[in-house]
């Protein structure tokens, strides 16, 4: 008999997007920012001394959570820091989620969500998106049934880019019994002329969370850096409770400062993502590669049925010339592929490679 | 009514040892090792480039989990690297403890092991230690009478610094039913004319983890890293289930092998503690201030009944003198005081203050 529990011996594990460290890959399967991070981390890094690792780490890494908290007009007490936004979200199951019960989240979404219910020990409550990738009205009453009290909502959507509007959002926290989890992991991409900002939700409602990462808007991916902002009765739990009391290393902190304080370059890097992002869906289009309008880093394409590759064929022949797109090979997702945006200079190798295999 | 479950609404949080950032304080408190990091940890640091960080670390650390493998004369899938020793405890929860079902632990010991259970939603299971910090013969028959599938044991002990030798580790893992975790976070600074070893264990027994801590042994507390040995069959649920998939950032995993690669600096630190420590223990005694041998980087002294301040009294004015001892204000220990061994000139420190207040 194994030792591990019931639930975590049937269960299936997250499985990550490829991580090749060849060095000539373009890695256009993760997400991750094309553009590197703000030269004020290089000069972070470079003043870093090894002598201050010898103790703990500020223990809630209160400098970077009060700069947080300045930045978006709120207080230290409504902000968590987190290693990754994936820490934040567990945390989030951890403490609102009672096992054996359901765990909300729109499908198809992140995959890590089902994963993270099966390690509390909680059902699934699916809410499908339609055809056109919108959540149905009455979801909320969906959730409230089947007798959710936490419900994950990744916005802008993964995999498909799309947006759901602060109304939607707000209509949402209202209606849902539990707490509502935006993971607002892509938000930084969304075009500011759109005016969406969930965050003057936060003093509205007491069930709503907001989870930002460091790992595609500031290109630290490889630095796991998440937070989470929310009142400050649903931060507490979290930070006194639940949390790791060490959660967040000292370089961490310190790079992750360096980098949210140059919002000017981040904001640069934001607009040329757009700007490429505009770009490659014309060129997929030209290609006969729909994407729905996307609000994200990636764009989410659908092979056509009559395309001399399919998409997983597509998937593995792009491979096969150092590209690396993401495939998932489940409903109804079976016949796209996702792309997260490169440079243009990426993104023109890709189109060139999508072109060679298309036409 | 609170949106936290009611397990974590009811209890309470750890309290971290005090963090003081004042720059002049001697800290004393927080076990953590008085000499810096290996010279080999800032020339990685200033090697390092930011624009790695742009993408997801290596998923599973393999270079830095070979690394520690071969060391330890064990196979890659022995060996889990976690987020500090804290994530490794947390994971051993999630993985083996169903809610409901007792978490074993001596009493006293590290006061983390019952804050995981709780937020686990496990009763607690303590075996009291006897008056010689010593477990009781009949630990296992309590531990599987109780029905508990797990067991945090700290090796040396903390508080007390005692350590428990191999073949009592080896009876435990044998006659008890569940999964013995063995916290060996300050092995490092055992005699080794002791030839204490228990990683030996590891083939010989399946239910046997073996926790391990870059905080102290590598003097990075700041860094947060540790790692979990044990038979595959027990690392893998860990690694591919219930663990974060990004958990360790690529600037520990890059730091974290330059440390461990120099064992050389590392075993001379050890060596400096352990005699540092005999010192200290030997003026402890001349001023009244009985200590149990210890194995460990800290000694656990009793203020006799009849001294001029109480152990509480005691800390409290060594604080206002910046030196921070660690004090717990529950049975058997409020008449104790947890002393981190430091430099011999901050050993001499704390002993002219001692003697300035005692005598």
């Amino acid at each position: 008999m194994p030792y591990e529990r019931d639930n975590i011996h049937r269960m299936q594990g997250y499985t990550w997007g490829e991580q090749p460290e060849d060095g000539q890959t373009l890695k256009l399967n993760t997400n991750e920012n094309p553009y590197p991070p703000s030269p004020d981390v290089q000069q972070c890094l470079d003043g870093l001394q090894a002598t201050n690792l010898r103790v703990y780490p500020p223990p809630t890494a209160d400098k970077l959570r009060n700069g947080i908290a300045e930045h978006h007009e709120l207080k230290i007490d409504n902000v968590l820091i987190t290693n990754g936004g994936d820490e934040a979200l567990r945390l989030a199951l951890t403490t609102f989620v009672e096992p054996g019960t359901p765990l909300g989240f729109a499908e198809p979404s992140y995959s890590l969500y089902p994963v993270l219910a099966q390690v509390q020990g909680a059902p699934l409550c699916p809410v499908p998106l339609d055809d056109d990738w919108e959540l149905p009205r009455d979801c909320a009453h969906q959730l409230n049934e089947a007798g959710s009290r936490l419900v994950c909502l990744v916005n802008p959507h993964s995999p498909s880019g799309r947006l759901f509007d602060v109304e939607h959002v707000s209509r949402l926290a209202n209606d849902f019994n539990g707490v509502l989890l935006l993971d607002e992991a892509y938000v930084d991409f969304v075009d500011p002329s759109l005016r969406y900002d969930a965050v003057r939700l936060i003093n509205a409602f007491d069930n709503l969370l907001i989870l930002r990462s460091f790992s595609k808007g500031y290109s630290l991916a490889g630095l796991r850096l998440g937070y989470l902002l929310g009142q400050a009765s649903l931060i507490d739990p979290l930070i006194s409770k639940t949390r790791d009391s060490y959660n967040v290393n000292d370089i961490s902190q310190r790079l992750g400062w360096a980098a949210f304080r140059d919002q000017d370059y981040a904001q640069e890097c934001w607009a040329n993502v757009r700007a490429a992002r505009r770009r490659l869906r014309e060129a997929l289009a030209a290609l006969g590669l729909d994407t729905p309008p996307s609000q994200s880093n990636f764009l989410l394409a659908t092979v056509p049925y009559d395309a001399k590759l399919n998409a997983q064929e597509l998937y593995l022949a792009l491979k096969q010339r150092h590209i690396l797109l993401r495939y998932f090979d489940s409903q109804p997702l079976e016949d796209k592929l996702r792309i997260s945006i490169g440079t243009p200079e990426q993104n023109d190798r890709l189109v060139a490679e999508l072109t060679d295999l298309l036409t």
